[in-house]
């Protein structure tokens, strides 16, 4: 029997409130059981990941306490329940079946009459038969010409985590012989955003991906026209550069104007479509079905890790708990993710709206006013750059800012150049260590402007390499730890009803329909 | 005389503390007055823009009292003492002189013998004969063949404000027939960025800036080397395709490796120079000297109106007390950045740098520790792409967090599309308009989970169009925005020393000599 309550009427909760400041992190790495300590607090993940902890704000005591906020939580049960089809989306009263994209680890899932892991995977196999025709050139252009190229339409979800994917891929792909096509991305409903990407390609011989579940999405509609206009121009047939992302009960789908259409449904959320149609189309064009398929494999093991009930040994469990004891108890209001490589460039970007639009939510599950904070701020950019630009505030500013480091040992191109006796990569790897250590430690100084109070803690995932495998683990544990997270507080992860209002304002000002401050600005702009 | 004294010394200081809470945005906007509001709460600013906070939280009490904090803080004597040629940057004991690479405003700076303001135009003057050599092809490579594409090395402040202006351009020379070079960026340490990058380009026709003001940046001279091995390899010759910014006492200064060297000085922070060589090189190389000149004369103008003491006359200094009435009477920790135009997608970045390196201190401009926040956390991205995104926490989510939009009326490509009645580009500021209204004054629902409860307060600052002369002065906006702020808080906004604990401890790890936890963690990855 699941219970969902607020976390504030857990007694874990309570406990766990009285454990604030308990964990001195430079204390506990500067200790001589520091080694010990970092070679403990760790976690396998999926894809030949591991999660490093040692160096957050945590103890054997405050361990335990999450794990009793777990039980009592449900935390695990609850994610069975969703593998097994329960509608957790109270809001929109839907499924949520994201993880059921790359393996079934609960019990069948029906709707409308269809079992929705053959209804997956039949679609990754309906675009992978597409991507190879392409591929092959059984597919070809007006005139019999190989396409060359892919551009993804889509905004939020559709381009987020897909265009995070395809750039942590992209050098992967090249080295490893499995490049196929180049991808880009249009978004903004902003002209130029279009204009620009659609003057840098060579239209004849790019595969447009229009990607709308509802297939109603305004900027993705506008720019479809957009590109539709251009090909017109350029003498093309529309429907030759056109396919089609979107729900089988949308306008997009079962259209003649498209080449082909794949479908995915209303129980997935388009921040966590990545590994549906939505990235699938995209990625399987780009890099190949295999490639893809490696991606989804990566998800699945981690996924499978996440059923765990000890949370030392569920990495997504385990972060999720950390993170609410960082928000809740010890009142840190962001965290920054910082991957050390220059593919997750935009990978900060897709968790940005990972998590942000999933528990950036005041109300719980049933519509409830709730009385504690929920999804903190997530920002970062990749180390080294930020190293050069925001720590400065990380290390020396007044707040406390928690932070994720992702890292790798061997870069994905291969390409290396020694100076002064190390390896870029080397160098790479020595800045992510050093950071860990001069976060937790700081360092005195009898000048006050060149001393680090230290205690900002963080944690790590690292892993050999950035590959489809690890790359899909890495993906799976946010969207799990977000997930988890939902559940603690006990809100809706799910729903996004946050985006309507401007949505809604947005109309009222085009329909020239407005009145008072609506109209005073809208006179400023338009 | 000036007076430099800790904020919560002053009594102005502690009369805004008094008045948190006090004003509703919602009432506010919600008012037979709100036309009224919007149109008062407005300030002119340089380039043609207009900052516009009708939507703060603010009224004439509050208004005044912010207005005694800057008198008693002498925020603006305090800037023109920066412009005399003061020694604002004590931890360094260097004067601050960004302002004085594109304008006069005070008196004579002299140093080591030269006038500062002779220099920096000099050093304009000679990156324009150079670049317009390159144009011309009085310059050319090995083979006697034009150069097409310029590639900046550079991390930090030589990379994100130079990148982000020149993201911000491109579009708008191509558009205006001022577009000569593609440019390209290496940052990180990470191989594969500079591998990727370097792949990517016709290296025979590549001019690389080397851009380090010490010219003993780790990431940029390994770059460089990476570069050299590549060009070597591709049989051409290093110094034909290489030139630095840099400033004179650095090894890279009078080098022959280099086709040509343009000079900076100490006085200019990494995070302030894109109106200096650092910026100047690949802008003047890009779009052609003239429009670079654009981009100075539009900063000019905002600095000059900078000197305004009226704080209703001087939109820089309004924002800067704003948000530390939102930072230290309202305790926001965080400020979004949500630039309504593709071109700006790196803006927030840059400014995330400016603003978190500047002013994320916890000790005053003697060193000494200050009891109040400083530097806020600032994130952001472009709308309308954020707004399927995070912005459903800005909506919903428990915490407040400031924002700041940016707008323009007209889009710079001149391409659009007619979709149900309106273009792209009014789609987009209806959106714009859309959010400010949504964000302050919410909307009541009797299911709680489609409420918003407003009060989230934003500023706007807009435009007829991006072009270099608004550029400039939007950039200028910002920098003397972060400096008032720094003013107020005491604290030395010039200085970096949060950065040096890193790369200390990195050396450690490269040079095998750790131990304890940094040992630990060094094996995880190297």
């Amino acid at each position: 029997m699941i219970n969902w309550t607020n976390a504030d009427s857990l007694s874990a909760w309570k406990k766990l409130q009285s454990l604030k400041g308990m964990v001195s992190v430079a204390k506990e790495l500067s200790s001589s059981d520091a080694a010990k300590r970092v070679a403990d607090y760790s976690v396998k993940m999926g894809g030949g990941l591991t999660y490093n902890y040692a160096a957050k704000q945590v103890n054997e005591q405050i361990l335990k306490t999450l794990a009793e906020l777990a039980d009592e939580a449900q935390l695990v049960e609850k994610y069975q329940d969703l593998l097994n089809g329960s509608v957790i989306n109270t809001g929109e009263k839907r499924m949520v079946l994201h993880q059921l994209t790359r393996g079934q680890l609960g019990k069948d899932v029906v709707a409308d009459g269809v079992n929705k892991r053959e209804f997956y995977i039949n679609e990754v196999k309906r675009i992978a038969d597409f991507a190879n025709d392409v591929h092959s050139g059984k597919l070809v252009n007006e005139k019999g010409e190989k396409y060359t190229t892919v551009c993804q339409i889509g905004i939020g979800g559709s381009d987020l985590g897909p265009r995070a994917m395809y750039l942590a891929l992209e050098n992967w792909a090249k080295k490893n012989g499995t490049f196929k096509m180049e991808a880009h991305f249009i978004s903004n409903v902003d002209p130029d955003d279009a204009s620009a990407v659609a003057k840098s390609l060579d239209l004849s011989k790019t595969i447009f991906i229009l990607v709308s579940k509802s297939g109603t999405t305004l900027e993705t509609l506008t720019n479809e026209s957009f590109v539709k206009d251009y090909l017109k121009k350029a003498g093309l047939d529309t429907s030759k550069h056109m396919i089609a992302v979107t729900s089988e009960t949308s306008p997009l789908a079962h259209n003649p104007d498209y080449m082909a259409a794949f479908y995915m449904d209303d129980y997935i959320g388009g921040r966590y479509s990545s590994t549906s149609g939505v990235g699938g189309a995209v990625l399987s064009l780009a890099f190949g079905p295999k490639v893809f398929q490696e991606f989804l494999d990566g998800a699945a093991e981690e996924d499978k890790l996440a059923l765990n009930k000890d949370i030392t040994k569920n990495a997504a469990l385990l972060d999720a708990l950390i993170g609410v004891y960082e928000r809740n108890v010890q009142n840190f209001p962001s965290t920054a993710i910082l991957p050390y490589s220059q593919a997750l460039s935009r990978f900060p970007a897709h968790l940005q709206q990972l998590d942000m639009e999933s528990n950036g939510k005041s109300v719980n599950r049933f519509g409830e006013k709730i009385n504690y904070v929920t999804g903190p701020v997530i920002f970062g950019e990749p180390g080294t750059n930020g190293q050069h630009s925001f720590y400065q505030l990380l290390h020396q500013g007044t707040d406390i800012i928690p932070l994720q480091f992702i890292a790798f040992k061997k870069n994905q191109t291969g390409d290396d150049v020694v100076i002064e006796g190390s390896t870029s990569q080397v160098k790479l790897c020595a800045n992510v260590t050093a950071q860990i250590i001069a976060f937790a430690c700081g360092k005195t100084d009898e000048n006050p402007n060149k001393a680090f109070a230290g205690e900002r803690p963080s944690s790590l995932i690292y892993g050999e390499d950035l590959n489809p495998k690890s790359l899909g683990a890495l993906l799976a544990h946010y969207e799990n730890k977000v997930m988890f997270q939902g559940f603690v507080w006990n809100i809706n992860s799910f729903d996004q009803e946050g985006v309507q209002l401007g949505k809604k304002l947005a109309k009222t000002v085009l329909s020239g329909q407005m009145d008072g401050a609506l109209k005073a600005y809208a006179r400023l702009l338009i």
